[in-house]
């Protein structure tokens, strides 16, 4: 698949997941396709813990759920209903889930290119996440990614060392379709900001 | 270009620009493909500032100039040497300099998502370079992310208002080729990590 329709295809997957557990060899190309994502002094900090146990997927599901209310309880009344129709995560639909961690300490004292930028550490984890998640479009495979959890229980969830931070727990599986719309735009959340927004020449200038 | 043989053919540029500068219309096709990734409560928190002129882009790369030789002189002797040879920026070579930037207000008080885990916010701002660099390689642009600076500087460099952060300087340009190799694996620097290693089946195993 085409880069540009992979970019404009694929959405952030709750609803759509058929429920048939992605094969290991897809599974594997696609998590061949983030290890060749651009990483800060090619330390290639990310992990994958692949989680297909349903017990352990009921258990990250249900902690979800608690955060979830949390956050629509901190949410102002018109924006609680909003939120509430919204699917949050599809973590025992998707029958895979992959812990995404980040590892300060690989690559030594010195990497090259984050002695001025700590963070582009973990940016380079997202970087290899956005590669996984197209590489997913074009396998017709869905990627749902939940942030709606405690580090501390995720780390315990995927058996992660001290040292070794969760970044995302992605939903991963067979969809029946992409979304034409992202759903956070369908359900009123919030609309697609204007590119001509985001773009500035020469310098930035203030919104407004 | 397939998505997958994006993946594989994309490099971090240092070295292969040709000097001719991106036309306009190539930009906004690349940049409006950063601006379809995905983002913590559909926040967009990122914005682009397009910087061609060319003592402005001289003064980045003077800047980098010195960070570069302070990273130099943190080396050990050997470290030292493998890193001498290697270009660490094709700043004036692109002849476009993009910074990209993080906005953590973008998105209200109540950003869907991120009440867990607030650094969601600038990981999206890497979704949307990751997009931008492969649909650079599908357009026969090469991008370079370049670190090696002090964020005050590159603030002021790109005119940005308080509370917007800038997170990258990618040098955006035409290129003769894309390297076989990564730059860091062919001086010696630091090889890649084999999948095997960071893939983990249902819990995390230590290494070794």
């Amino acid at each position: 698949m085409d880069v540009y329709e992979a970019i404009a295809r694929r959405r952030d997957v709750r609803a759509e997941f058929t429920g048939k557990v992605i094969d290991r060899e897809m599974l594997l190309r696609i998590l061949a396709a983030a290890h060749h994502a651009p990483s800060v002094g090619h330390s290639a900090p990310w992990d994958f813990v692949v989680i297909q146990d349903p017990a352990t997927l009921e258990r990250m599901a249900e902690h979800v759920r608690v955060k979830r209310r949390e956050f629509a309880d901190s949410l102002p009344p018109d924006r609680a209903a909003t939120f509430d129709p919204i699917k949050i995560e599809g973590i025992r639909e998707s029958g895979t889930g992959v812990v995404v961690t980040y590892d300060h300490s690989r690559g030594g004292e010195h990497v090259l290119g984050r002695h001025t930028i700590a963070d582009t550490g973990l940016m380079s984890v997202a970087l290899a996440i956005q590669n996984l998640w197209l590489a997913g479009v074009a396998e017709g495979v869905g990627v749902g990614w939940v942030s709606f959890y405690d580090e501390s229980v995720l780390a315990d969830i995927a058996g992660l060392p001290d040292g070794v931070r969760p970044i995302a727990w992605l939903c991963v599986g067979e969809v029946s379709e992409f979304a034409e719309v992202p759903d956070l735009e369908r359900f009123g959340w919030r609309g697609r900001r204007p590119l001509e927004d985001s773009v500035h020449w020469g310098t930035y200038r203030a919104e407004g």
